[in-house]
């Protein structure tokens, strides 16, 4: 692209480095900034560099927080025994929405990918183990995406919690609520009839 | 969206206001951030910055320039007599891509827009009336997009200059090359029948 100004050719730079963005979409947001009021703009900068400036991640549970430790590991209702084993902040996020968790949560910081040349030791997997030494676990549950990553990090996490002797559980997988069964994958389909459940336990309460 | 800290609420947020950009892209948008080095994301926020404070308008033309008068305005070898009247700085890079333009251009800062509020004192307008009454000028190439808001536009503009007696024109519209006639509406088809153009004139040269 021939910019006719080096500032906005930086803006546009910058914007076209985020995932997702190319130079036509990074162009558009720089424009539509470049008609806001100079203070929402200056807003905008001035959070960006805070938030990689101050942000901090909880001393427990590696969660992204404002504090040394976060909101959920502070907490006098929550269930300090029972850990949700997740990826980033983002299923952390999921799983709070649902309102069915009580328990506290152990982030990964991502998943094991070979491919991406992430292993076990770039991930907050040590002090998982280290938590289930030494605080009072009654079980671990681990909520890990069905997808190559997640079933990888998911046998490794088995390996290094299983002599604990605590229950170590998985989200169930099976056919998505409002799912049609014609259009499920076999292998979907397939686990869900074989890890069928009694109808009672299967209603939603 | 139940977020663990305010601050990476408050960037999601001001992400989220971007034309096209939800909730969810935004913060994925700021965990990427997140991962950057301190430095980058400092870089990212101070360009913003100074790109809303520091930002020119052409004196001339109008188009987003460091400088008072753009590097096109001032350039020696462009044709001043010749102007090309554009939508915004977007359109410039467009007709500068081409390759095939050495006039120099003004641009209007939208088109008009009764369903937006737009008129014609909102754009440009009076100052390109001022330029052809001022300056010489051989020609006007009006190049709008095939809208109805650029018709209106072509409209409007062509009835406040056509008393200079000088030749107002506009891009050709048709068939677009590579594009199958079958595929084509029946009004741009319908259209390129009616304006056609003697052989020799159509090859790229």
């Amino acid at each position: 692209m021939n910019f006719s100004s080096k500032l906005l050719e930086d803006a546009v730079n910058e914007f076209s480095k985020l995932p997702g963005v190319g130079q036509k979409t990074a162009l558009r947001l720089v424009l539509h900034l470049l008609n806001k009021e100079q203070e929402e703009v200056d807003h905008f900068g001035n959070v960006l560099i805070r938030l990689r400036k101050e942000i901090k991640h909880c001393s427990v549970c590696h969660n992204i927080s404002d504090q040394h430790t976060c909101n959920i590991c502070t907490a006098g209702k929550r269930e300090k025994e029972l850990i949700c084993v997740v990826e980033d902040t983002r299923d952390v996020m999921a799983v709070e929405n649902t309102g069915q968790y009580f328990g506290v949560y152990h982030v990964l910081g991502g998943l094991i990918s070979p491919m991406d040349g992430i292993g076990p030791s770039d991930l907050f997997i040590d002090s998982l183990v280290q938590r289930v030494a030494t605080t009072p676990v009654k079980e671990v549950i681990l909520a890990l995406s069905a997808t190559m990553e997640g079933d990888t990090t998911l046998f490794y996490l088995y390996k290094r919690l299983k002599d604990f002797q605590i229950p170590i559980t998985t989200i169930a997988r099976g056919i998505a609520f409002g799912g049609e069964l014609e259009y499920a994958d076999e292998i979907t389909l397939g686990r869900s009839i074989v890890t069928r459940v009694p109808y009672q336990n299967s209603l939603i309460k």
